[in-house]
């Protein structure tokens, strides 16, 4: 477990620990929290060097099976770049799981190849009431490749990416974007106001490489601030309105969000 | 005066024409408000259509001099495209005068090579307090092109941009960027957590088309929420970080920003 963006409390690692022993009182799963997870340095856990140091060290340690990410908040641009540069062919065999910030860290490495990166629940996700189901979920996805922990959607076998709007947003023509052509793009977005998740998604679905998509699904724009005035259009139409401006098809609903109910997307054919 | 994003409150319109007329008393300006300004329709001073034709026809009415925006908030994203597709010769004529979000269409037109694109104060300046100075600024360069309402800053005679970073952020790698190459570029922020600061700055300083600019300086980065814990670095020293990075000039401060003191940047050479 490492922490590329915020830090995670202490309380959430025990909690994690405490929940892994339960499901799994046969050591099915053995999870170490590096210390990074806990330093705390300004908005970050531990400077840019020390998430890097720390996430390189996890991904190129042979005896890990996984690199799951404590939480999101933000810091993945900062390190993304220069941790993947130091990558060895240990790190190839891994699945790294996160979401939210974590997906400019998570598309940075699909696009180099590396692993297999997967969209889905952290222990930061122990603070949200019944936060237990959705960690839960990673581990039954983790420990045993748990089916029902996978957001539910087909598109032929199209593959698919995860995406946090404002993140994919500030991804896009910079060394983290990921290749996106043929891909369904699944996009959620929490506590935006909506003209801004109107204008990311005036953004996205301008970018040449997103217009080569083969289709958008919405995920959960929740927890969005009460625009004065009412800003006039819900999320969906907000979607539909660039997706039609874009010529991108749009696909319908996506099951992932900031919320207990975000199911797993494996980036790529899962 | 036309309103290509939020509404502006009928007392604006009011104290603009009654500071003219103060400032000019002998007729030298004349404004007319479309009456689209006062239009409200969610967060819009009316649907894009509304604002897309209130736009076209003060561009392309050659009765006009100049095309001043009256506030900013947001919506140049959804009608600059279109909008412009329908300008005719006399919109080249002219001058388009506004900041924040009208960044989008400036930029815009400044791409297409259409009148002259100017950075500056709006009429929904009023607002703040001792705002009439600044309004009267982009009266006073708008009526005799008075040269001390410009941005003092001298790099050769590199051509130049102002842009509120959220807004750049958002048209870059879409139909509205403009061109950049050999440009200093002049960014500012308002009310941004520092993390999304950051964020923004990774995005646009990740841009090849950004790469290419002469230099980048820094307006002013105001009303930032409180972070907690604190982020750690203030704007300059992000700035500096992202310029670093990569390898773009970090020229030093614009006198740029969303307050009365908010200078003159005419797009390309003034």
């Amino acid at each position: 477990m490492v922490a590329p963006g915020g830090r995670i409390a202490p309380e959430v690692g025990q909690e994690t620990l405490a929940l892994a022993a339960s499901l799994y009182p046969n050591g099915e799963v053995q999870i170490h929290f590096d210390p990074q997870c806990f330093v705390s340095q300004g908005h970050f856990a531990g400077d840019d060097e020390t998430r890097i140091n720390a996430f390189v060290a996890a991904a190129n340690d042979p005896s890990f099976d996984a690199v799951w990410f404590g939480r999101g908040g933000y810091g993945a641009v900062r390190m993304a770049e220069k941790a993947i540069a130091r990558l060895r062919p240990a790190a190839g065999g891994k699945t790294y799981l996160g979401y939210s910030d974590m997906g400019a860290l998570l598309g940075a490495l699909y696009k180099a190849g590396i692993g297999k990166p997967v969209h889905g629940p952290m222990p930061g996700d122990m603070k949200r009431e019944g936060g237990a189901a959705a960690v839960a979920r990673s581990l039954a996805y983790l420990v045993g490749g748990d089916a029902s922990a996978l957001e539910p959607s087909r598109d032929g076998d199209a593959p698919r990416l995860a995406y946090n709007m404002a993140v994919l947003s500030s991804v896009l023509g910079s060394p983290l974007e990921p290749p996106m052509g043929g891909h369904v793009l699944m996009l959620e977005e929490v506590g935006e106001y909506m003209y801004r998740t109107d204008r990311y998604l005036f953004h996205i679905t301008s970018a040449a490489s997103v217009r080569s998509v083969a289709g958008i699904r919405l995920g959960r724009v929740s927890a969005v601030p009460a625009n004065d005035p009412d800003f006039g259009l819900i999320d969906e139409e907000v979607m539909i309105h660039w997706c039609e401006r874009a010529g991108i098809p749009y696909l319908g609903r996506a099951d992932i969000g900031h919320d207990i109910e975000n199911k797993i997307v494996p980036f790529g054919r899962s």
